[in-house]
């Protein structure tokens, strides 16, 4: 594996070689111990458990400020419940019957399909399980069974909950840490509305969080609907986020789901009206994930390491003594910077450990600290202080406006990470104007975009010509129509391809 | 069941019958739904769970004050880790065998009771796994599997970690809210120590904390030395806190444990010392869970629900509006209340819904909220607000010292509840001056204190005589010598008998 400029000695490879990169920096940068000896079940150092709690701390603030209150359901769940979802499948088949909207036809299908992912629980202790339990991989099932007892009337609606929870997944698949894991940390948001109108502005408002969130964490991404047969189960249509790694796959880091009164109808969830009459709730769920930071380490690191965004970084700025034994004032100084710094909220610390500066660098680069502040003799006497930025520059500032100079470097290396994965993004991304003659014609790791309009079929032999899926269509279609890249007929729905992760 | 003074109404039993008090008021205060259909498995709903978070942020910033890194290990452990605890149970034979400490002899007993008490994973998905999982009840096997592998020098000790996750224990006894679930909140330090004195010191601090939390928790509680035959499999000595709940059974809210080297020596946790000697490392856990909640619970509420610790209370301040269709400045008023005291850190809620003043009281009496504010008209015109402790008292301030009221009645409510438990405490307690003739001479619902300085036997005829269990030796023994209760000699051991939950 190639190394980077100055990465030999640390024995990272070089960014371009991502696939090697991603599973290296996630232990050198001491985000995770990957040697639990269960596959994709990664043990969360105390960097890495911080950085995530920062990501839900933002979560958190986002879900309080729209009214969002946290709950916590239990981790197990009978099986019996499911004949709930079983339910549901009838209802959709009768649906099919009366002829509806074939996005409720594909559901059946994928249904059946989750009990091969979970873990059960069969035994305890000495015991058979007179009911087989499963660990939870989301919450609709446990949640909904108590979404009916407590809701009767129009009075209780919208109900907006949420947790953070862990949940788990069977994943065959090849793991990778934060990205394809068994043991998930998870957030999901479950509302419940009193119509469809209800929930669609549940999904706008969503729509917003993301958006936020993504502001956040300096990442952009493709918010898209999901195509038909992507649909989560039971949902009358989803919007997932995907962003772009650097190897040019997509990571889907959130997505967000109507499900008209889909689920309602399968657990029973009613209200009485005003009038007195009886109605199904329309629902919408939201969920994302540790994915999240795979993405931060994933898109903000490079050849010296991660780049911590400072709304989620566990150390926004440290602060090293240089010379210290030159000067006693030094280490007092330094001190002095941490709390004032601590004082107007910025997370600040001091490394006074005894080894060489070169090797203390290192260490902080690796773990992408946002800012590092140097003070020895010489800054002493001219009342200042030398702040380096992780995204580059490094200058000398006076003392007096400590607290400024760093809250303005803090929000200057978010705007540097938004430029730069903006770039990234648009690297990664090309127009497809017509199908190759074989897939490997294409560039590979490139995100597509595409006029598209067709339907199964034609949406099969797209993705088999790229041997790319198809994202889905873009929140904001085009403004002029375009020829669509299969049935040549005019368009405005535009589509991504990508190799999704 | 019996009603207390005003309660009928409310459906909530007298405090006196405190065993149908207390499961009635965790649903009624909205802190769980127990109709999850898993007994033992809650949902916390999301008053409950933000008190529990507040106990949270309550240990994680006494952890991180004594330099304490928070971890997240997976939840599934793979069942051939045990071999590990197998070879701590060889350990243990030879060292009977070599004539040790008889401390280090009933723990084998014990060490193969815990698989009785598990949830296993033996299936995923379609398939039996090779090596069956379970569910943790506590994290030693997967932490010190990793712990091996972290510590390799003097210089990586001490080694202070903690995590807050779900633990699950499969209970076949009567299950209640807080106090005897299937999916427990817990909170684990565990510490690795070059030595014997570290570990000693450990056991100080981890003392000192709990000091610390029950004073913010407003509980007084035993501390005890738990008799070896209760000692954590693998201890050399267990320290346990008990809180003594109003029916005067003892709950058991914290422990912590000294293994010296013995779990080491099971996981291989050895370091090189500075002379380049390989040592086992010393040892120590703490435990607490959200039997903490169940404490609060208990001890502090009275016939008309919950009275939360300022330290835990969700809401610390509700304010109301009253009379607000006679004046239309009352609800500004009330927000800007609401808004000054958020500013000064307090936690405040306005409660502007349209219901009369009444039933409003009674909703948050229930809930425990220590400090309740009225605005009216009336006080609009002498700049003044009317205060309500939910410890009793109501009295009207000035407007301007709004926050250093509510602070110092946020205090005094502090004060008064550490007045009450402290005075519960002592009229639950007894001295055993002499053995009954028998046990259902003593009164019930008390917790005895006894001098008593026997060997097994003599222990097992003083439990028998009384039908209680032995806590242990307080922490603080006697000054003077008393006569042991059954050998009838002098002795300083202060320990205590009593019915344990």
């Amino acid at each position: 594996m190639p190394k980077g400029p100055g990465s030999a000695k640390r024995g990272i490879p070089t960014k371009e070689d991502f696939n090697a990169w991603y599973p290296a920096i996630v232990e050198i940068a001491d985000l995770v111990d990957k040697r639990y000896p269960i596959k994709g079940m990664d043990v969360w150092k105390p960097y890495g458990w911080s950085a995530m709690g920062h990501i839900d701390t933002l979560v958190r603030t986002e879900m309080r400020n729209t009214d969002h209150d946290e709950y916590n359901f239990p981790l197990l769940v009978p099986h019996d419940l499911l004949d709930k979802e079983n339910k549901l499948v009838q209802t959709l088949k009768m649906a099919r019957e009366q002829g509806v909207d074939p996005s409720e036809l594909r559901i059946e299908e994928e249904i059946g399909g989750f009990e091969k992912e979970v873990y059960w629980v069969k035994h305890a202790g000495e015991h058979d399980l007179d009911v087989p339990m499963f660990l939870r991989p989301t919450s609709e099932t446990p949640m909904y069974t108590m979404f009916s007892l407590w809701i009767r009337s129009h009075a209780d609606l919208p109900l907006k909950t949420f947790q953070i929870v862990n949940t788990f997944r069977y994943e065959t698949k090849q793991t990778r840490s934060f990205i394809r894991v068994r043991e998930i940390h998870f957030f999901e948001a479950h509302t419940a509305h009193a119509d469809q109108s209800g929930a669609d502005a549940q999904i706008d408002e969503d729509s917003d969080i993301v958006r936020r969130l993504l502001h956040d964490l300096c990442l952009p991404a493709i918010i898209s609907r999901r195509p038909v047969w992507d649909t989560f189960p039971g949902a009358w249509y989803t919007n997932a986020v995907d962003a772009i790694m650097p190897n040019g796959r997509t990571l889907q880091i959130a997505s967000y789901h109507h499900y008209r009164d889909q689920w309602a109808r399968a657990f029973d969830i009613t209200y009485e009206g005003a009038d007195g009459s009886q109605s199904n709730c329309h629902q919408t769920t939201f969920g994302m994930s540790e994915r999240l930071l795979g993405a931060v380490v994933g898109v903000h690191g490079d050849d010296a390491g991660l780049i911590m965004p400072p709304s989620i970084a566990p150390i926004q700025v440290v602060v090293m003594p240089v010379a210290a034994h030159l000067d006693e004032a030094v280490e007092p100084q330094a001190s002095t910077i941490v709390e004032r710094l601590k004082k107007s909220g910025i997370r600040a610390r001091l490394d006074s450990r005894d080894m060489r500066p070169g090797a203390k660098h290192y260490d902080w680069e690796i773990k992408g600290v946002p800012l590092r502040i140097e003070i020895g003799p010489r800054d002493l006497s001219s009342d200042s202080f030398v702040m380096t930025l992780r995204t580059g520059g490094k200058d000398s500032h006076p003392i007096d406006v400590l607290e400024e100079i760093v809250s303005k470097s803090l929000e200057g290396v978010s705007t540097e990470l938004r430029a730069r994965s903006s770039n990234l993004m648009e690297s990664k991304m090309a127009v497809l104007q017509s199908l190759p003659q074989k897939p490997s014609d294409l560039d590979e790791g490139m995100v597509y975009e595409v006029a598209f309009d067709g339907n199964d079929a034609d949406a099969e032999k797209l993705e088999k010509s790229t041997n790319l899926t198809l994202l889905g269509d873009l929140l904001e279609p085009y403004e002029a129509p375009r020829i669509c890249i299969i049935t040549g007929k005019e368009t405005l729905r535009r589509q991504h391809l990508a190799r999704m992760y």
